[in-house]
């Protein structure tokens, strides 16, 4: 047995559905080349990363050694496999593979940053492949919810791994490839190693519905309505765009794009030849000029996001465009877990409008994810040694371990950080890699275990006193303790204002303090954060963050 | 036409799911007598409330005609309906009509608060009314998903109205009074005004499935099952906590609650005679001692609640129980809106035990509401003039009036705030009424609008910066200019410390700074705040809430 050692270490999308980021390396442990398979962001949310503007995968293990890194291979042009490409580029400086269309956002992405658009190389699709170091990597064509999503094949000495990304298998897909089983089933010739699978879908037992299966039910419906209608799914879904295009002309409605992300796609899809015969469009303007029932809107914001053309829209108006008594909007979409309040508040807004919403119906829109009868299909074509799950919460990659053993197949669950050395006989642990997440809030990134996103948790939770004292020369205190408070009821208990409660307590424990805590900054402080807290939960029934400031007038 | 009228006026569950309370009155325009129709309260989430206890409705419209109100009818003992009594006792006084097993938990709310028992009235069912000035309130037995619930006859001069409160159509309730659609016809004899009736599952087009469809799998599921099985419902539906409980002794396994609302709600169905036999249960000393496959055990927690006892399993232990590898943890219920993040939170921590997990399985749960058909059932039973939508957000409402109208009946949409006026052969608006929310906050109750929880909401989105100057006695900065942040990165662009930064811009600033500006508390803060806040902008690209302190040491 050679000393050399085929790894896989996921940094990112290994127990957690979002920011998939995954190592293969291979070479002497510890000396491995290296390659990155995606680079995506995830989102943040009120309840655990208030303010913060995108979540990207900690990826120090790999900076460290970008001496190895030989590539980045993007799968498909979805945030969460290519939105920290941008982001993450100068630690990593290694060259960015991925076919044309993904390509094309890649490098919006990077001219975005100042970033060398070279750096990011178009290649071709299987059975071209790139070599990378010790690898050998081909862009197999697979079906899912946006253009020239692909597989890949990495070949090394250590064997073939075949890595699905995520997909479904649909064999009228509206735009791009259609699933070829025969391609995908001459991989496993040479035999396969590992499959790295898409989790997704895991515990949805019905067989996947194709893209074309919508087409009719939303001609029909769009046929059927009277005032404007109007639609929205994610912009990247360039078949659905396109389904629900060609419906609104067939129902002589001119059809208008409304977003940033809803142009930018299609204008990236036609740059790059994916989509050919796109209904021609109309402006806002043209849009507003024409009777109602004679226009069709299609709009981002499906995930009900504050600042997308939907939410916008329920508020009130658009780019001129304000809905009515008699429109009917369409959620062509699945509302993704943790997203729901934001959907409901749009589908109450329209409803006071008078609008009549459609959401949550299963003949407008089909899953981007292969269903489980579809992974088995998964395992069956590629007939791998051993299957490990990804893009998926540990529950649906434990579930498709289990999938995986039913059919016969060796399964192994392993989540970020948990490196895979896949030489042997049967995978094994090799290492545990400290993983994690990194915020970008503002223009600065920060760790998610940096405290900073925590403080401002505690804040929103308990409230904020600040205290202020001022001690002379002799540390004696010179005028009252100064408080504001933030967050806080101005009144409690007593009725008497809370501050004035606050500083009472607190001149009271600085009129008994004696010299030693008068003339220590750390005792004094934790004196008085401690009676401000004790204080405000008398007066309010709460413990607030309380932040000291001590200013001495001694030179 | 006489100059009395019948009103009615919904000052929270209208336009909502959550905190129903809904005003009755008849009399001379603003000298009716008045009842009110529950009292509830609604959950904080971090997007809107963070740090909120709990939401109640703004009852300043009724507290100010106390005097008017002859009391508070409660229909059901769930928190939506019953939660905000003992909060709002002092300000309404009025006596609380309510059937026995809503009774016994309203009187330990009061307890609770230290308000008499005594002002909590137990009634029988119809056709036993309760006078309550003009009114006459009976309480029709309806099913649905907690013991006792009831619709109300309100009969007045008038004319009579029925109020469903929620309701399914169960002819085998398991716990309870099954749906007697004779009684319920039998109302519709003297002719009905209006139907005021809950709209939660409007959108539901299949026939609701009875409470008994749920013990056959459960049972089957419970007895496949090997490790523990670990189970939660909500405590108050104790039909369901009753169903668990018999499949667990069916399977050989002896059964134990966990978390106090579960053994509050069997202790309160015992005492009240509403549940006769309920299996006998361990104690979780006991359970321990048993073969895992000996014990079931019953749970609160099906939300994903952080304190509750699914989560503290989740979290590794609650009252000395463990669970792993093998164990079975069923959630017999369905995920809220909004919940979704807490409970996969919680699916995910088990999968990392090894515990199977089932969720969202429409064989081990049955909704409490009535679907579209049960309500168009509803609807033809009672026979109403008009339909006025309640419990329900403004889509279920406006979906309901769209419902009656199918029906050939009149149809209303009625918001809170909304006084209706039911005295006419139409139904008309008479008044707009200001209604809102009352947060629960610590100890003190707080307005929706006073802007305590926006400051909250700011802070954790933009972070906090504190300022501290000292003028001397002729407005001169003694020293420089203190900061502190909070739930901020303390370094940025310039890689310097953020407060170091922030010192200095101010230091410029107040040096560059006039004696006007100096010797003006309002005009110093402002720019102080300007240069705070365009200062850190630049360093870490946010925009932070500021709280500026001027001490003045002149006498």
């Amino acid at each position: 047995m050679s000393s050399e050692r085929l790894i896989y270490l996921p940094l990112g999308g290994a127990g957690e559905i979002g920011m998939n980021a995954y190592v293969y390396g291979y070479g002497k442990p510890g000396k491995e080349r290296l390659i990155l398979v995606d680079l995506g962001v995830t989102f943040p949310d009120m309840d655990g990363t208030p303010g913060v503007d995108l979540i990207l995968p900690d990826i120090t293990w790999l900076a460290e050694r970008r001496n190895q890194l030989e590539a980045v291979f993007i799968t498909h042009a979805h945030e969460d496999h290519l939105g920290a490409v941008a982001h993450c580029y100068e630690k990593l400086g290694a060259p960015i593979y991925a076919r044309a269309f993904t390509s094309n956002l890649a490098r919006r992405k990077m001219s975005e940053f100042g970033h060398p658009e070279s750096a990011v190389k178009t290649v071709s699709p299987w059975p071209e492949v790139t070599q990378a170091g010790p690898f050998s990597v081909g862009f197999v064509p697979i079906s899912h919810s946006i253009p020239e999503s692909s597989g890949l094949v990495i070949d090394s000495a250590g064997g073939r791994i075949v890595h699905t990304a995520d997909f479904k298998i649909d064999e009228t897909p509206v735009v791009g490839e259609a699933f070829d089983h025969d391609l995908w089933a001459s991989l496993a010739a040479p035999g396969v190693k590992a499959l790295m699978c898409d989790s997704t879908n895991v515990f949805s037992t019905n067989e996947g519905r194709s893209e074309a299966t919508v087409a009719t039910p939303i001609t029909e419906l769009v046929e059927r309505s009277k005032g404007m209608f109007i639609c929205t799914t994610f912009a990247s879904n360039v078949a659905r765009v396109k389904t629900l295009a060609e419906a609104g002309v067939r129902a002589g409605r001119s059809v208008c794009l409304m977003g940033r992300a809803m142009r930018r796609m299609i204008e990236a899809s036609v740059e790059t030849g994916v989509l050919k015969d796109f209904p021609s469009t109309i402006s806002p303007e043209d849009a507003k000029g024409l009777p109602r029932e004679n226009v069709m809107l299609i709009v981002t914001g499906s995930q009900g996001e504050r600042r997308a053309a939907s939410a916008q829209l329920a508020n009130g108006k658009y780019q001129g465009m304000t809905l009515k008594e008699g429109d009917t909007f369409l959620f062509s979409s699945k509302t993704i877990p943790g997203n729901e309040r934001g959907v409901i508040r749009i589908m109450n807004q329209f409803s006071e409008m008078g609008v009549d919403v459609i959401e949550g119906d299963d003949r407008y829109h089909v899953s981007g994810h292969a269903n489980r009868p579809d992974l088995d299909t998964m395992h069956k074509l590629i007939k791998p040694q051993t299957v490990i799950p990804m893009h998926g919460e540990h529950r649906h990659l434990r579930e498709h371990v289990k999938l995986a053993k039913s059919n016969r197949l060796g399964g192994m669950l392993a989540v970020n950080g948990m490196m895979i050395d896949l030489s042997g006989n049967k995978p094994k642990v090799a290492e545990y890699i400290e993983t994690g997440r990194t915020y970008l809030d503002g223009s600065v990134k920060i760790g998610a275990m940096d405290g900073v996103v925590r403080d401002r948790i505690r804040m929103a939770l308990n409230g904020h006193v600040m205290i202020n004292i001022i001690l002379d020369e002799d540390d004696d205190p010179l005028g009252e303790p100064w408080c504001e408070t933030m967050g806080l009821a101005t009144t409690g208990r007593s009725h008497a204002p809370l501050v004035d409660v606050l500083e009472e307590d607190l001149s009271q424990f600085l009129g008994r303090a004696n010299d030693k805590t008068l003339g220590d900054d750390d005792k004094l402080e934790e004196g008085l954060r401690r009676v401000a807290r004790q204080s405000t939960q008398n007066e309010v029934g709460k413990r607030p963050e309380v932040t000291v400031v001590i200013s001495r007038l001694s030179a």
